[in-house]
């Protein structure tokens, strides 16, 4: 079997490794950059280095297309004008509805694995980048079920768990639970700027709601400006539904009905508590919130006997007081068993636990 | 000197604590709840059990109102009534307008200091639960100078930092960071439970944004009703110009201006950074994402190695891949030079630093 990879960055660099050591199979690289090309070949992640797409393409039984969304479209194009009549064409682009719709071919099946967004660049490659991550197909309904199912082996191959989602819902399901974070964030910390100039004031430190909703603002601009705007439909969607929502919690508070208000938080909060245990293996989270004195190394005085009760930390959140002179340590731990140790263990280091 | 505190859960009970143990006054205390009265006594917190308002407030040179928001009013006014002439009195409620237009008294100044939401009861009280806590003091034209005077001296011997403020823009700037912040999370899963809920779609494990947007979602309703309804006026201020703010950046999206894009992304970038710096002493935060194997005690291997190295952390998250195998922490740590120092030690741990 012959696998090629167009773009050699670091999901395709990932993508070209894996194969090679997963699959045992013969990878064939391009790229752009004669660098990323060279780097692929000295990190031992393609067999052969082509000198075009269409080189790479030769006798390929599958390709992936893994260049950065600004210049996806023509490199699937280019891609599918090389590709063997048997081969399966697929991309790691983070949104799906344009380029599946741009590429009616029973030899393309869009894809988009959630994983590699930390690092950049072949430099960082790993094979197990996608062990256990999701990894979304959308095929449609012109997909030819042969190259659906080679497509699904190479990426299970890869220790990831594919599964297969309609390009609109991919794009609408990422925009909600990703792009709009990232919007509110952003206009959260305008709102705050404009408004704390506005009165002269600083950011108190009122504890770690503000830190928390605004800790992506301003993500790189590299990655995010093509994402806000290859989104832009299903985003504007779900910012106009959000707004929706906002004008209906606004006529509630002026309401002033009490029983209402503690209904809607009610609610809230057992949505939050069901989409969390949907996502996660082992039962329910338990969140133990620590007061500790915030010197260096009580972090790990804790963790570390969490670590030797055998506790794993789901999810964990460090809240200085103001003055750095103590704080609230917020540990998530799935399954009540778990969650009783872990208070037990850290009560007998003296220090007082509360759990919300 | 003498001191009444009214209402002993963990703010009065920690009020009673401080001024006895720290300012070596004599404390009268009244609560409703005679169990809370008896365990301020056996705790060491008053002086004085009163038997009513009126008996905690004879000879009192400074009083502090610390019962539940839903009874504040109603105690402020009763403690006015029996102060003596020459008394301060305060309170400690979060939101300050309302209580502040109502109680048109020299003798009265609003208070909020911004500690102790995590646990409650005097059981809890703690002498040096506001050292280094923001204490907000709202002075009205009427205060009396000499009063003031004697709160601010109080408040500083407690160990917070007084800080005076308008009652009005108190309510906004509290509004702002710390209730609008938790009404976008209730909206947050709300939608998202929609959404997936209509696509028959789990939450997929996209990273970090959406968990920290949510992660408020549905705090406890015993204290959030309560502050929903008293800063609504201020809440849905804010709301509105959140909802106009959104409304502006779909136009933006719409447009598909990729400057503009980039421009108002990057503003965000800006604006985060010189909200947290300005509230953060030790200099420019730094971000530094490490991958680790997510097993117990990898968090405790590298906050101990940070904290041998006299780096402290001043903020931290765990975000789990999909299976839990492995995970990237986010470190936040101020000045560059513990910053470089903590990437070294991290390094030298052979783990994977990213600084974004």
């Amino acid at each position: 079997m012959r696998i090629a990879v167009v773009g050699l960055g670091l999901i395709g660099g990932s993508i070209a490794l894996a194969a090679r050591e997963r699959l045992a199979v013969a990878v064939a690289g391009y790229d752009r950059d004669p660098r990323a090309l060279s780097a692929a070949v000295s990190r031992g992640a393609i067999d052969a280095a082509a000198d075009s797409v269409a080189g790479a393409l030769a006798g390929a039984e599958a390709a992936f297309v893994a260049v950065p969304v600004s210049g996806l479209a023509e490199a699937v194009a280019s891609v599918l004008q090389s590709a063997p009549s048997s081969c399966v064409v697929s991309d790691v682009g983070s949104t799906k509805r344009a380029i599946v719709a741009a590429n009616v071919d029973q030899r393309f099946i869009g894809g988009h694995p959630l994983a590699g967004t930390e690092t950049s660049g072949i430099a960082h490659a790993r094979a197990d980048l996608f062990e256990g991550a999701v990894w979304y197909l959308t095929p449609t309904e012109g997909t030819s079920g042969v190259r659906f199912q080679a497509l699904h082996r190479i990426i299970s191959g890869f220790g990831a768990r594919p599964t297969a989602i309609d390009a609109d819902t991919h794009d609408t399901v990422l925009a909600l639970v990703s792009h709009l974070p990232h919007v509110l964030a952003n206009v959260l910390v305008a709102q705050a700027a404009a408004a704390l100039r506005e009165g002269g004031e600083n950011l108190p430190a009122t504890g770690p709601s503000f830190r928390d909703a605004t800790r992506v603002a301003g993500s790189s601009s590299t990655i995010w400006t093509d994402i806000y705007l290859e989104n832009r439909d299903a985003l504007t969607g779900q910012i106009d539904d959000t707004v929706a929502r906002l004008q209906r919690v606004s006529e509630l508070l002026r309401s002033a009905d009490r029983h209402a208000v503690t209904e809607w938080n009610e609610h809230a909060a057992a949505q939050r508590r069901s989409l969390l245990e949907a996502q996660l293996a082992g039962g329910e989270l338990h969140e133990l919130r620590v007061a500790v004195p915030n010197r260096p190394g009580v972090v790990a005085e804790l963790a570390l006997a969490l670590g030797r009760a055998g506790v794993n930390i789901t999810d964990m959140a460090l809240y200085p007081a103001p003055d750095m002179s103590e704080g609230v340590v917020a540990l998530w731990i799935a399954g009540a068993p778990d969650a009783d140790r872990a208070q037990r263990t850290v009560e007998a280091l003296g220090m007082v636990v509360f759990r919300p």
